[in-house]
């Protein structure tokens, strides 16, 4: 089967403009259509609406490294929109579109409608168009995709800005992926399946938060890239770290394995300072957006310190390794 | 190895803001930077010139389908890069920047070195920008790239403004890279493993051609694609079609099979009105783009037909399956 069959019976749907329309809006060689272009041509066309930047990225899944082999094409589907999306969720960004690079051993009818209809989804959960695409055979199932957003001119949430003072807070719960990859189909399974991206959290902070993160390799990991690139150090204490139940029961030093060396949370990773935080509580007190915990404190001295009930704990395992 | 260890290492250079300059930037939580991020945040962030729409696109190389295993690190990374320009090229667009997808089996430094200085190559000669990118581990080296460019708004050249009586243009020679892959090591092996994306002829043709795209699955194919899209047919003249020495030895349907099938030529075929051709060649005289050849004709007919030597002439392939 070509390339551009897959695309068309599977994906084309996802897009906003197809073929047809685009061969009736550009009758006149000299007046194409400024409308923007999906799925179809050489590349897609989208209009940036006036004073907002550009907002990028790409991240790649790969079969039975990034997701267990039996996990069903309609999670891989959402999974692989959701990553891309927190990152997008990470910068304070609103997503518009994604680009889907797919590369798959052979043409599977079952497997594609199921993997389509979870990026769709997804597309559909966070109002995300899918602009362009690109199928290629290959040994590997290997899925990359590139999320674009925009943002508020200047306005984009960096990593390097954590001040001495700010609060650490989180989203959610953490841990509960790491949890459910070791417990398949126990109660968290969704977690590690079905990620929600944070988009509307990230978008509220901007003016507000001085740093963020998504949390995808290892909240230890991740903080420690705002801690560097901010170039302060953090005091966490893990009791007030938001977990699920089934991570209660767990000893002290697996519960913080995944909690703190995980990954795959998704959640996001903020720093702010408690004026700041005030301020956005009182803004944000009637929305809906996902519940958000204080976890510890920005410090000059640049470590990490985490406590357990006011004891100096030593985490074992150090976030996931991109490179085993 | 971690992914931020590969990228800082091999990749960090391309990119034109560094990561201690982005923590400098951002001293001040309300007012980040508005300049913008490059590798080392979730996102990058780039600024959109104005009254220009976003053109962006996908495509992924796998070793030993899209080139053979032996390719050399160097043109493997610049073949990566120069695909996806082409495609950015075949709108008109002008390009800004790229994000890189790599999955690869194992670090080996050397060649990690050697791709890496294939991608700044294509980089510096098309000034494009290193903005993202993303590093898995992986059974098999696969390669996918995001282009993004600018063009000014509504006047991207899609495939569907083709119009009966408008000229069929290709730029460069066509079947070389075809000829090369059947003949290792000949005089042609660039034109494999360093395709020449035509940005410049590309942008040069906006305001002028009626329809475009690049040649990557083969002439006929290719061709195809506009035709459909602009619901019309061509006619088009074999010898008219310039070919490199080697491909004039070959039989005719050897010949003929390299310039419609073969593919991976990343020239440009366009379609332009015989008025506009005229004035776009007096405004070009003078330039450096690649030349081009008109070799066909478009039709009212919805199928295209080709003559060489003024008899009819079936080709016996139909191009590039991204699926055997």
């Amino acid at each position: 089967m070509a390339e551009f069959s897959i695309i068309r019976q599977y994906f084309q749907s996802l897009t906003s403009r197809s073929l047809a329309s685009q061969s009736l809006a550009s009758q006149s060689p000299t007046s194409p259509a400024s409308a923007d272009v999906g799925i179809g041509d050489d590349c897609a066309v989208s209009t940036v609406p006036q004073d907002m930047q550009l907002v990028s990225c790409v991240d790649t899944l790969v079969a039975g490294r990034h997701f267990p082999l039996d996990t069903s094409a309609h999670a891989i589907g959402w999974k692989s929109m959701a990553v891309n999306l927190s990152d997008l969720a990470a910068m304070g960004a609103t997503a518009h579109s994604i680009l889907l690079a797919l590369s798959l051993p052979k043409i599977e009818d079952a497997w594609l409608a199921e993997f389509s209809r979870g990026v769709a989804d997804c597309c559909k959960s966070y109002n995300v168009q899918l602009i362009g695409g690109d199928t290629t055979q290959s040994p590997t199932l290997t899925i990359s995709i590139t999320a674009l957003g925009w943002i508020k001119t200047g306005q984009a949430i960096l990593r390097g800005g954590a001040q001495v003072g700010d609060h650490i807070v989180v989203s959610g719960e953490i841990g509960s992926a790491a949890y459910a990859l070791r417990h398949p189909n126990s109660a968290l399974q969704s977690t590690l399946d079905y990620p929600q991206p944070q988009l509307a959290l990230g978008q509220s902070l901007v003016g507000f938060a001085s740093s963020m993160i998504d949390i995808s390799d290892g909240l230890a990991q991740d903080l420690g890239h705002i801690l560097s690139a901010s170039q302060v150090g953090a005091e966490i204490q893990l009791e007030q770290i938001p977990i699920a139940n089934e991570l209660a029961q767990l000893s002290i030093d697996q519960r913080f394995a995944d909690v703190l060396a995980g990954g795959d949370d998704y959640q996001l990773c903020f720093t702010i300072s408690p004026d700041h935080f005030q301020r956005w509580q009182a803004q944000c007190a009637q929305s809906s957006v996902t519940p958000v915990t204080v976890i510890g404190q920005i410090q000059q001295d640049m470590t990490c310190h985490y406590f357990y009930q006011k004891q100096k704990f030593t985490p074992e395992k150090s976030g996931y390794q991109h490179f085993a």
